[in-house]
């Protein structure tokens, strides 16, 4: 059948290197391509009589529609976890979704008309792309060094874009990079933002799950003219199979929000955001990702030993000082997408090459690598493995 | 902050009816204005047992990312239900979404552009139009009589509008009328769908809840040539809070639904969909529904019988054989809307009023009551509350 699709679905068909990766899920591979969190820190037990708990105590409730913005208690919650961290804020500017990514979707939908710009790091998370795409944006990218996206860049590329709708941004530990921006570019970053105007969508998935260095304050924390949208979830310090996270934003940002939410799924789930709240009215969250931090910088650090072992000369990746990536920089003209199918094939190890963090394409000796997902064992095997590969592609 | 709204966003302000049902939120209020299941049937001790199991049995896997398209074994038992009711599919036909209303934005994002015309009832779901408002159609409304949607009228606007993207139609006890297609009427939509190849959303919430009369085949069940898009949810026949959905449709449409859901958000909730397929494990859904239909039809009953003694000539309503509304139609002249505040202000007695089902707006002679989310007790009464200020105006 010749369906009548509108014009944006040719903006979001499935990548080949999605395809690829479904080799990947093969048990008997060995994938540093997911982004998943390691299932041995979800607080199963812990849940388990908190769901019950809210069965028992708000089950009627907790089954029913509710309000459109979110669970009030959950919102009060997370507006206080929020005002630890020096932004400015309360209940009503905090807004419930299904995880993070339907806030980027949110915010494509409420700022992007066809051929509208669109700021972004250079590499930038597939996720925010593909959930930009269908509103058919142009990318200008800014290139990042080890402490995030150049501002001197940033500033050339607002001052060549001044219809730009926003500026979209990972602060802390980027995926793909692993890169933070630096204290002195935050401040630039929203001065910069104050000064065009300009909306800086602030995805800030990782920002509690960091294991060295000192915190950072978040963007939306400069923030005087309400132009940041901070996107915050659960997916990395509680669970991503519940599908919950948050925006933080100014009141009239919220209400379109609001809005858009009304479209497009009604409300978050009542039932979801009641078990989380619940869970920390009963435990201490902080706790609990005081744990996530511990095993994931155990991981990290057992990844880039193991690369500095195992890696020939020309294989450079960042140290991240949180989440859930390193990025792998290959010696210039070797293309890992070609790499990643002889890695599938010849050692079972596999790995997200990097051309599709890029807006434009391109930049193929690059691969993001996941350590929170794998095994210790898992760890030391698979980079071996992919030394090998390596040496071998030296060799020739 | 002057912000650069995409266009869009002019077409899905908040309605003035919404900040008016505000009121309606005053408990000393009996409103008939929600689409609210009664909670006294949501199984809560089944599902406390049922969220036990899952998380002592299951509980990393259920915590963690799934697959975009949903979860396998529930996909597979939707597949099975659908058979059942001679829809012709597989587990690869179906699709899980957060909640029937995600089935209507994709559709409305994967159709719609600029000026593309859509062709509903009138009047139509509200929540369907605010699905689609942001993709900018426009609407050519179809009315309808006690048949449902009148297929004549259907014919002469697909002749009209032979571009138009899709007919979008609830066939079973229709939000707002209450209405049913017709068989020979279901037959000829699908007919005239094949001879202009146009796409049918049939969004199907109300389906399992008829208490009189028969179940007649769904539309999806007459399509042979993949255009029919079929919308179900678990919001009426288990919990709303959850936000649990399907889509049955052709594959090639299904993978167009993926990759919009990975811009959206990523997946629908695993845990969620865990908890739902371990009670249709566990439990007869079949059965429990069997206890929704009872209890709604007497509310329905019990609202109509009391509308009857207590309503002046004049007013008249439908007659639903399930869903959860009733469509009152005043005399020619009266507005509903100035209706409604003074049923707030002097009886506290709230509906919703006709006019928004209406694309083009007018028809202000209508309104929508819902019987299942009010007590026996508030039934009784607030209809005799209405009846007295109908009373009132009709001696004007």
């Amino acid at each position: 059948m010749d369906y009548r699709f509108a014009k944006r679905m040719d903006n979001v068909k499935s990548s080949a290197i999605r395809d690829l990766l479904k080799y990947a899920e093969d048990p008997g591979i060995i994938s540093f391509a997911g982004g998943f969190p390691s299932p041995e820190v979800f607080p199963v037990e812990e849940l388990r009589e908190v769901f019950d708990r809210v069965l028992s105590e708000e089950g009627r409730a907790a089954l029913q529609y509710s309000s459109t913005e979110g669970y009030l208690p959950l919102r009060k919650k997370i507006a206080e976890r929020m005002k630890k961290i020096n932004i400015d804020c309360d209940a009503c500017n905090v807004f419930m979704i299904h995880g993070g990514q339907q806030g980027l979707d949110f915010a494509g939908k409420m700022f992007i008309e066809e051929g509208d710009t669109i700021i972004c790091e250079t590499p930038s998370f597939v996720g925010g792309l593909i959930a930009f795409n269908p509103y058919l944006p142009k990318y200008v990218g800014v290139p990042m060094d080890k402490d995030g996206m150049i501002v001197e860049e940033l500033e050339k590329a607002l001052e060549a874009n001044p219809k730009a709708k926003f500026i979209y941004t990972i602060p802390e530990f980027q995926n793909p990079t692993g890169v933070t921006l630096s204290l002195e570019r935050r401040k630039r970053l929203v001065e910069l933002a104050n000064k065009y105007e300009i909306v800086v969508v602030e995805d800030s998935p990782y920002r509690e799950i960091r294991y060295e260095g000192e915190p950072l304050p978040s963007l939306k924390s400069f923030d005087t003219k309400g132009l940041v949208i901070h996107i915050g979830t659960f997916s990395k310090i509680l669970s991503p199979g519940m599908r919950l996270g948050w925006v933080v934003a100014e009141e009239d940002l919220i209400q379109k929000f609001v809005t858009l939410k009304q479209s497009a799924d009604t409300q978050t789930g009542t039932l979801i955001q009641r078990q989380v709240n619940k869970y920390m009215e009963l435990y201490d969250i902080d706790k609990h990702i005081e744990g996530i931090r511990k095993l994931y910088k155990n991981k990290k650090d057992l990844m880039l030993e193991t690369m500095k072992k195992e890696f020939p000369e020309g294989y450079t990746y960042t140290n991240p000082e949180g989440g859930l990536f390193t990025w792998v920089t290959f010696p210039e003209g070797v293309d890992s997408a070609v790499v990643l199918k002889r890695a599938i094939a010849e050692e079972k190890v596999a790995f997200v090459p990097g051309s599709p963090f890029y807006p434009g394409g391109g930049n193929a000796n690059h691969c993001r690598m996941n350590y929170s997902g794998v095994s210790e064992e898992q760890i030391v095997e698979g980079i071996k493995r992919l030394g090998r590969i390596f040496r071998s592609l030296s060799a020739i």
